[in-house]
Parts: C-alpha cells; structure tokens; sequence
C-alpha cells in the first residue's frame, strides 16, 4: 500500500500508470516483470498469484496487464442422472466455490434426484440479442420506420452477418418510446455465448439502417437487452437459452435424502414466494446464483452473465398420488463450450469432465447447469422445510467443520 | 465421459458416489486420489486442475469433495485516486476475468478518474438482514404480534447476539401479509459477509419468539431478505453496505481520454435509461457485474453474491459548466475481508494489495470496489456515446487482439 | 348505520340479503323499493342517488341490484388539436373528476400544444388478450405440448371464433414454467374493450386443447394477462392498444403557456426519474392515472383498466433547436367505443362530443386518450419544474378557491 | 363534432378556448351557457349532463369548465359481516360500476363470508407521503446533508406543520442517488387523502432546507412517492393506509356458496401466482382494481388513487382441518372520508349508507374497503378455480341477461 494520503500537488507525479511492454506483455517475464513492479508499488507479496499452471501467453484476448491467476477451490458433486434432448447420461459436476456447504448441499440435490429416476432437461429457445436504439425527429417518423423495418429484414441481415461465420440472424422486433424505436436483434450464435460477435454484426447492420432512413443516429446498446443486469423481460427469453429442468420424486425419497415432505415443501414454497413478492423479486429462486457461480468459473464462463442467468422460477407440486415434482425454469441462461474462457487450463478441464469441451455441446451443457441448478433448489428448499438449513453450515461452513458422514 | 446412455435397470449400479473418505478427505494424497478416481470415471485429465498452490487442507470450510483450484486469468488496473472515508490513497485494482477488453476498460476509466482529482466515496449503510416469516392463526393474531414486537426487541437481541461474537442486531422491521408475518432483522456484521453467522443468529432468536408468543411456526428464510438474488427491494439498502462514489470530471478530460462529451453522455444515459425502463430493470447501470465479478473473484468474495450487489443506479449529469459529474450508487453491495475464500492464497494477497486484508478493512474495500466501479460505468458509457464500443472488443477480444498502446 | 355489534347468535337473524325481485328488479318500482329497503336498513338518505336520468332499464347488463347513478362532477378541456391517423381534428375533451385544477392544468397542456401545431397520435399495437394456463404431468409433455401447438392453430382458431362474430384470434404465445405452459391468446376485438368476448373463446379453445393433448387441466385465467393490473410487461403491449402521441414544442412557447423551458423540463425529467427507478416504479409516468379516470369516467370506461392502461413512458427531450419535443407511450390502453357502459346516458353523449359514440371510432377514440395524457404530462411536468405546483392546485383547489384568469 | 380537418392557416382562428365566464362560471346559467356553447361546437346534445343533482355551485374546487355531471349505474352488495378495530358491523356496500357481474360476483363473497363470521381488518400504517429531491454539487455535499438531517428535525416539522391544522409529520427518511438525496416525508392526514395539505406543507419545509443547507435546489416532487402510480415501493407502505382483511371459511360454506374447495382455491393460488411473477406484476391480486374503482367512484373517493391502492397481495391457505383461509393485503390505499369528492351529493349519501360520512372515519372507511375487496377476490378465485367465470359473465354481462336467482 503507498501508505500515505498525497496532496494534491504530489498526484499529478504519483500517477505512475501500470508498465506498458513489448507486444502489451503476455510472456512470462513480462508478467514477473510487472508482478515486481506491483509487488514494489504495493508492498504486498504476490506468491500464489504467480503459482499458475495457465501460459501467460494463452491469457491474450482474456485479461490485460496480466499480473498471473486467481486460484478458487474446486469440488465436485454427483452423480448426477440427466434425460434430456442433449445430455443424457450420469454427470459428476465441477463446482468451484469458497462457501463451505454449498458442494454438499448440491450433492444431496443430485443424488435424490438420481435415485428418483433423473432430471428431465430441455432447451426451448436458444439464441442472444443486441438491442440498438434509433432516434428520430417525430412520433411520426419513428411510426413509420418501424412499420417499413420488416420489409428491410433481408437487406439487414446480410449486413449483419457479413461480419460473421458463426452468428444467424434470426428475427428483428420493435419497441417503439416516444420517437425513438428499440430494435431487439435475436440470433443464433452456435456455442458461443456471442456478445462481441452480434454487437459487431449488429452495429454493422445498424450503419446500414441509419443510411437507408430517417434515423437521426442509433445507439448500439439500448440498455433493453440485459446482458449481465436483471431485468424482469428476461423472463420472457431471448438472451441465452431458455432451459427447464424438472423431475418427479417419491415422497419416501424425499423423506430419506432430504429429511422433509412433499407437502412441507410446497408450504414452504408458498410462503417464501410471498417473501419474495413483498420484496419485488424477478422470478422466484432460492439461491441459482450459487450453482451458477461455482459451475461458471470451474468451466471458464463469464461470471458476470450471473446477473442475468440468475433470473427464473423454481416450482415445487405435490402430485395426486402425495409425491414432489419438482422443476427450476431458467430463461436467459448464457453458457458457452467456446470463446472467452472455456479453453484456457482449468476450464476445458471442468468442460472435459462434462463431455461438453468444444463445438456441438452448448445445448447440452445448458442442460446439465439446470439440472444442476434443480439439485441445489430442492437441497437447499429441503433444508429450509425441514429446518436443517443452520445445521448445515455449522458442519461444513467455514468455522467449525466437523466430522460428518453423508449415505 | 460416461459415454453410453445407461438402460434404467444398470442405473442403481452405476450410481457412484464420490468417494468418501478419512476426515472428509482435505490431505493431498485424497485429493489426488479423488481426482484419479474422477478421471478414471470420465475419461478425462486433470492436469491444470491440480497444478494448485492453496494447501488442500486450508480449503476445509470453503469447498467439499476438493479436486483442486479452478484458476482465472488475473490482471490488474490502475491507478484509482479515491478520496473516501476509509480509502483515501492511489491503488492498483485486481481483476480476475476472462473477458478480453474488461480491464483495459476499467484501467481507462480509472486513469481518467484520477487525472480529474479522484474519486469521492461514501458508505451509507453497512448492515446484513436475515428476515424470517412467522406463521399465526388468522389476522388478529399477526395484527398483535407485529404491534407487541418492539417490546420484545431486548430479550430477542439476547438470544441473537448470544451465538456471535460479532454480529449485532441493530432493527427489526415487521411486513405482515394476510396472517403472516415477515420480520426483518438487521445486524452490523463487522468485516464479515455475516450470512452464516446471523442466519444462527436468528434462528436462535426466532425460536425463543415461537416459545414467547402465538406463532405455529417460523422459516428462518421467507424470500425476502434477498441475498444472492435481485430484487427491487434492494434499492432501498440493508443488504450489505450502500456505498456512493461519485466525481467530477471537466470537459477536456472527458474529451482526451474518453473521447466523448458531458452533453453526449448524458444523451446516452437519458436513452439508455429508456431501454432500462422498458425492459423492466431494477435500476440503471451498465455492467456493474463485469467489475464486480472481477474483483470479487480476485479478492475471494462470494461471487454469487453478485446478485445483489450489481443492483444500483448509475448517474451522469452535466454541471453548470459544462463538465461532467459522473456517480455509481450501490445500495447492495456485500463485500468482506474476513471469513468466507478472503484468506485464501491468490485471495489474501489480492486484498493486500489494496491494504484491505484481514479485520477493520471491510469499509474500505466496499469504498474501492464502487470506485472501481465508477470506472467502469464512465468507461463503457463513453464507448457506447462514442462509438468506440466495438473497436475495443476487436482490439482486445479474444479473436483479433492487436497492437495498441494506451497514453 | 345498524350502529350496535351484533352477538354471534343474532348473526343468523340479521343476514338479510339485499331483496330478492322479479326480473332481478331493474324496473324503475323495484329500484326504488331497494332503495326505501337500504335506506330503512341503514338510517340514510339516498335523494341524489335517485335523481338519476338514465332509465334503471338500462341498467342491466352494467350493474346489479341497483341503487340508481353516481354521480361525478364533469368539465371540458380544449381545444386540442390532434394529427393523427384516426384523429384528425381540433377537439374539447370531457373530463368528470373531484380533484380541483385537473380540468384546468389539462386544458393549459393543450392549449400550449395546440399552439404549437398540435398533437401526432399513432396506434401501434391493437389487441387484447387471456392467458390460461395449462397443467401437465412433466417437463417432457409440456415441452412436446408447446412445441406441437402451433400445428394446431387453425383448429384453435375455429373453436375460439366460433363462440364470437367481433373477436378475431391473431396469435398464440407459450410461456412454459416447469410442467405447465402459459398460452397467450392475443386476440383482435373490433370497437370492444372485448374481455368478455375473448374470455368466452379462449374457454372454448381450451376445451379443445385439453381434448387434443395430454394436458391434465387448465385454468382460464393464468395471471399472465394483466388484466386491471399493472406487471411489467405491461410495457411490451397485447393488453389493448399501444398508442403514442408526441409533440414538438417551441421555447417559445414553453415559456409562454407553461412557464419553463426544455432545458429545465429535461432536468425534471431527469431527477424524476431517478425517483421512479428507485421505488421500483412500473415505466415513467407523470399521472396518467388522473387524465385517464376522468376521461375514462365521462366516457363510459371501465375506470378498473386504469390499473393496466396507466403503465407507459412519458420523455421529454431538448432538440437540437433547443426546442421541446414531448411524448407519452402508452402501451396497454384499454378502450371502447362501443359495449360495457359507452350506450349509457352521459357516457355516450360525452363520446359524441369527441364524435367517436359507436363503431368504428375505437382506435380514433384512443388517439385522443393518449393526446390528452399528453397534455396533462406537459402541464404538470413544467408545474414541477417551475415551482408553480402548489399554487395552481391553491388557486383551483377545494380548500381555497380565488378569482384566476387564464390566457 | 367538428367534422373536417382544418387547414394550418385556418387553425389559429379556430382556436377558441372554452369560454370564460364571471366567478369561472360554477352558477347553474353559466354552466348551461357552457353546455349550450359546446353542442353547437360538436354538434351533440348534451341533455343527460346536463341532468344532475348537485349543485353546480357546490362544484366549485373539484372541476373547472364545468359543464354537468357524469352518472354511473350504483348497486348494492352485502350483507357483509366485519370484524375490526373501527368497523364493527353488517354492512351494505355502494358499488358504482358498468361491468355486468360485478356486483353480484361481490355480494356472492360477501355473503360467504358472513355466513362464516365474517372478516377481520387491521389497519397497519396510516400515513401519507411527499417525497421532494434535493441537488447538491457533489456526493461529499449529499452525504453531509443526509447525515445531518436528523438534527433538524424539529425546525422542519415546524416549517411544514406551520401550513396546516391537520396533517402531522411523522417521519424523515433519505434516499440518497449519486449526488442526490430523495427526502421522504411520512406525515398522519387526518380523515382525508391529503396530497394538497402536505405537498403544501412540504414545499414550506423544503424552503426552509434549501435555506440552510448547501442544497442546490429541490424539486417537491422526485417520482419517489408513487402517488397514483404502480410501484414496487408500494408494498412496503407509506402511500395511505396499508390495511389487511382476512377470515378463516369452512370448507362447507366454501363448497355451498363458492363451488370450489380450499385445496382448489390454493391449487388455482399457486398457478396463478406463477403468471404473476412471468408477468413481473407487482403484488398478487385478482381484480382489486374492480372492487376499488365500484366503490371509489360511489364514496367520492378519487379514482385515479386506484393506480396506487390497487397494489397488494391476496392469499388463500388451506389450514391443518381443510378448512380455507383467504386474506388481502392493501400497503397502500388511499381514502378519505372528508376533503375532495366526499361531500357531493351520491358521494356524501353512499358514504352515510356505510356510516363513514364526515372526520372520524376514515380509518373505519378502510377496513369496509379492504373486506370489500377480500369478497371479491374470494368469488373471482372461486370462479377461476371451479371454471365458472365465463358462465357468471354471460348470466349478468351486457349482452345476453337472463333470469337467474341466487340463495
């Protein structure tokens, strides 16, 4: 730390910007070089933060100043039994997380579900969107556009994916505000979760349609599509895949591996839902953000889509004969097994794991997240059914671990 | 991989449990044992995944069944002059991310923040809730509950602070529906996250309200405390700290670095808002989840925690002069420097480097990450004013990074 | 008033049903018998409720055991001009409220707006709509459910436009949470407000449906069609029209009429808005509530679709004159000019002020809703901005009325 | 009607004002003059306007330009049995309304709930609110005046009190955004609605404050307060009375009077909760809505209030013996029984009908409301829940009446 508060005089000369190397400076003495520099700057010792088994090399087009890797435990839960349209086999699932319980929690989630029979799993839309603005001088002329746009849908789209081989284009809607128009760009963008190449393919598409109207100027975000923020749009889909997962559980399942009812459950559900309303939720969710978050980073995605992965609806049913179905619906789910972080060291490793490392097997790793994501609703609501929710962080938190045994 | 569907009858065979082992198996060689028997399993290698420096044994109460580390690309942005409360100094930020272009952005920000004087920070409130739900009879009977509450408030401080040494309830706040009621306690959690330790808490106190009073029952959980989930109830606080950081920046300094206008940037917020209010956003803000998951991820926060925290409201205006007053407002943000994965390897030395490890830090870490923050929000929201968004994820995304140099 | 507690065992005794008559007693001899019974009943007088001029004959079909009328005091605003593309004309507008300087701040609006050229209305979206929802066994049936039902549109056509001459079905929309679809039935409903008519079809739908599928039940209604509530998604449209009316306002003008200028409304609009996001606000409104019951009143509308059709997006913007442009967007009017309540007495004749009584005239009608919400935003938006709020509602309010001229 | 489009050039000489007149016109002649001039402007006859009871003279302070009175068809429902604090009576409920079936659809839950011992209301909170913003330059300056606010709590409370003889205030409570600090000010209203009283009041504060602080400037009016808005914010109370109305019904009177049963009812809850949340609807409720604007419009009340009273929360639970509990939750309703339309005419007389004319009984006035509402939430629900809506609308909807009796 500098350690002392500057004067302002001092500042302008303090302003010692992060060392600028040869070729931005990915090679290994460049990142000891400015780990040094850091370490010099700071006073602290960065050991463990240079103790990465990633070549620095590899980490372009990831992170700049590269300083070496952040290092998060990592379990594993299962097994896992999955039917879907993709995924259909028994899984053993990387978590990487620092909140003690939560891999034993998930564990107890995907071994009831997979004594019960499995987690049916299946994908309903499957795309992502960019959402321009479009600025006009009138009501009028923003009416008018965006009454013309679909008669231009050809022309902009092979604007569009010009710039790409992988993204599709696939439907163009409007949200007219005033004399501005929101035009939401929907497409397909293979196993990629895809932001950087339909914003580039959009903002092409945008250069065309400022100079084939009366489109005064566009903005490439609008602010409406809700990459990385919550939004209560994103339940209706469109950003990410829509996945549902859901399984039927006997009531003598329930009540051997997760100590409570049907009945207890769905009374649960009923009353944390209306905590939830009482405090303006989106959806309706017990904790998705914690598998979502130990799941992402143990396969290299972008923990920042948690904010809008984490939106959805949790449902818990007593069926006629007094058994549980039980089911987690997950509307903008964006996961990726290429681009960004998936092939860097530990990640491919955790999507290897998986069977999902590499092109064709994104629709099947969003079915194995929200199976993953159904064991840690029905886990943790167990918990709080059956009022166990205390004892278990005290046995496996942080503070006090103890010895346990699990069937 | 598995790799063959498995017929129902050869399913209760195949149902492997991790295997357990001698005090849960933290010692290395369990470690490398699970993680053979893992490969084994699926027919993959875990070479990157065991190529960590965290002692295993250190990670007991962070992760269960331990495989080994997941590691991130870690770099760092600088320099960020904070004028706070707490942080009053010039600091290097780690960021852990895998998002090409994230940190350059950040750095960008930062550089023209501290150029201008510096970032103003504020911490609000510093607080965690848990907010159980009781159970009456009929209206009558939560009518007199939540009116008799504040008569309760001492002996129900007894029994909550009796399970902490730390925590200390500070409110309760009573939101009755129909003939429930939901009772919100506030606690000041010290340099902790504090869920597990006031979660104890309140159920202790919860069941001496039970024995005291007509409830049929409680759940310590209704829905409405929303930790790790967004919910507009955010807004107002009580979740984690409310942190405020705001600066002023003159025109030329908006010009020379981010290449935009005040007047500009206030258009773009004021249409960008639009697209918010459209698409029934909580808040405004445009990628608090990106900076948030890179620092939390370096400094071993709970990344799920990032739910909440990215609720908040971003502000640009315009002053009188015609510069820029530029303002991040995170009403959410739970941040710690003791407990949870901050003691752990790449984590410890992160918060190091920010001076921010171990106890008395908590305030002023929370004032640099919305510093931080601000950066990012001036950063991006000058490259959507600017058109530049692109341009930036071409010259340092993953797919064609480029030479470039940055004054 | 009864004015005494009654002891359970009178209870019995003393439920006395509202009289039982011949025909259900519309006759004008029975509406008066029910009257001289409450009265008795309750120690009142009902003189004015009785001095009403609309034959109690009427009446059916509207209310039951009725009383007589309400009466609500009725004002003109005006002259507004309209350009729209049903709307096209200068027009006074029927305003029946309590609350003092309404009629007048709505008639300072479009005063200012008329002089600056008038008002242009566009009808975006022209539909209403029912949601059932439909219950299957698991996610597998309800996945197949949805992805067979647009095969089966024709067929749902049919059933539904049977029941109907005026309803014409346009759209089906699945929804799917865990085992259960949402369909949304977005239906065209000719002059009507049309709930009735498309409830009554969509039953029949689902009747069919459930007759050619492996759904276990429905429910009519699913709470997903926002009908007399307001959701967020509201704001998407399908819940009546989506209209839009904007207006290019000279400085000049701004200053004479309303007192202001852009620069300060856009400040207003600003800040407020702030506000709104912070209360987790639905949109950006003014008080569309206060334009829309008063015109809603005289005119024989459901006041209850206040709920729905008061959620949109008031904007104020600065051109690059440094002019005004004003718009409102309301997205889910719900209007009629023909059924429910527009054939009685003063409602119609207030619909033939604005010749819009009958058929044909819905969508101008809504043109003329949206232009006067206009006028009433501008109005108290610039009241706001320039301090004049309180004073206005001092010189026209109940509490303390004095002589004023208006220009 | 006007009849044709006029020429830009002809506009000007067409633009006549509603004619001005001696005192604003409220005597009975000027009225007629008023009306007179109209018909020959639109060409309609205006004669059921024209038809009304209350003096135009008594009009004077809730309309201006007035021209008549708009009438709306009044039934009856009860007999309703309420148990609560204020209201402790049988009552026999003013519903003004158009919508066939409504009040029939209320009378058949009232009488349920009476023949099970009727309803039990508590008034929570009873308060209104102003929320002004104040400007500061920087978010050190915000902060600042945020904390010290506190201390001069006193010198503002006699600053707003000084302006009125009713309203008090209670609280002061700050919403701090960037540089800028929302103050809302909670104060008691008396028997009336109370907007002008306390906007008054707190625009004398906010000078004071402005006076002797570094604000910049205030606006009365931040958005925050969600006067005759939907708002999440709603839910926590504040905006009114927040009342709850709840009672427990045999399953017996369930099945006679509703045709359901308390597990239908809560199957039906819980589905129909599910399309609330996909909706993003704020609360959960059937048709608050309806019940609020009958008896609104009857009791003088003001019906654009709906916007916010509309917001709250219905509830059905099945209890231990099978039996239905069934609740509403009103955060915020806003009602008067003295002050704007109260005292009119068929307002004055529906509000005596309930003996909740005049100060005194605004309190009593909304717990009537509040069962009000709970009867028709129950007699909707059952309607959804037994498939019996569409039948109950075509029995009493405008288009095919037929004779049917009820027991």
């Amino acid at each position: 730390m500098v350690g002392l508060t500057l004067s302002k005089r001092k500042i302008s000369q303090a302003l010692d910007l992060v060392p600028r190397m040869k070729s931005q400076g990915y090679a290994r003495p460049c990142v000891e070089r400015r780990r040094k520099w850091l370490e010099q700057k700071t006073g602290c010792r960065l050991i463990n933060v240079g103790a990465h088994s990633i070549p620095s090399d590899e980490m372009r087009g990831n992170v700049e100043n590269p300083l070496g890797a952040a290092q998060t435990p990592l379990g594993v839960a299962g097994p896992l039994l999955i039917n879907g349209l993709e995924a259909q086999d028994i899984f053993y699932v990387p978590l990487a997380t620092t909140e003690g319980a939560l891999v034993r929690s998930y564990e107890r989630g995907m071994v009831a579900l997979t004594r019960a029979g499995g987690v049916t799993t299946r994908v309903y839309i499957d795309e992502n969107r960019v959402s321009p603005v479009f600025l006009f001088e009138s009501v009028g002329e923003a009416y008018d556009f965006a009454q013309s746009l679909p008669d231009k849908l050809e022309n902009i789209r092979a604007e569009a994916e010009s710039t790409t081989r992988h993204g599709k284009l696939r439907r163009l809607e409007c949200h007219a505000i005033g004399r501005e128009v929101i035009v939401n760009f929907s497409y397909f963008t293979g196993d990629a979760q895809g932001m950087n190449m339909i914003v580039k393919a959009t903002e092409q598409a945008c250069r065309w349609i400022v100079d084939h109207s009366h489109a005064r100027r566009f903005y490439v975000f609008s602010g409406f599509s809700s990459e990385k923020r919550a939004s209560g749009s994103l339940l209706a889909g469109g950003k990410g895949k829509k996945v549902i997962a859901g399984a039927a559980l006997p009531k003598q399942i329930v009540k051997s591996y997760l100590h409570t009812t049907p009945v207890q459950l769905c009374d649960m559900w009923h009353h944390t839902m209306l905590g939830h309303v009482q405090a303006n939720a989106i959806g309706y969710n017990g904790h998705y953000a914690n598998g979502l978050a130990a799941i992402f980073l143990a396969c290299g995605q972008d923990v920042a889509n948690i904010a809008n992965s984490a939106v959805g609806i949790t449902n818990f049913e007593v069926t006629e004969d007094g058994d549980l179905y039980a089911s987690v619906t997950l509307p903008s789910l964006t996961v990726a097994t290429v681009g960004g972080g998936t092939g860097l060291g530990t990640s491919r490793e955790c999507l290897e794991m998986l069977g999902c490392a590499g092109s064709g097997w994104a629709a099947k790793f969003a079915e194995i997240v929200a199976a993953t994501i159904l064991a840690g609703e029905l886990s943790m609501g167990s918990a709080i059914a059956s009022d166990e929710f205390v004892h278990a962080h005290e046995t496996y938190g942080r503070n006090r671990p103890n010895e346990v045994s699990i069937q």
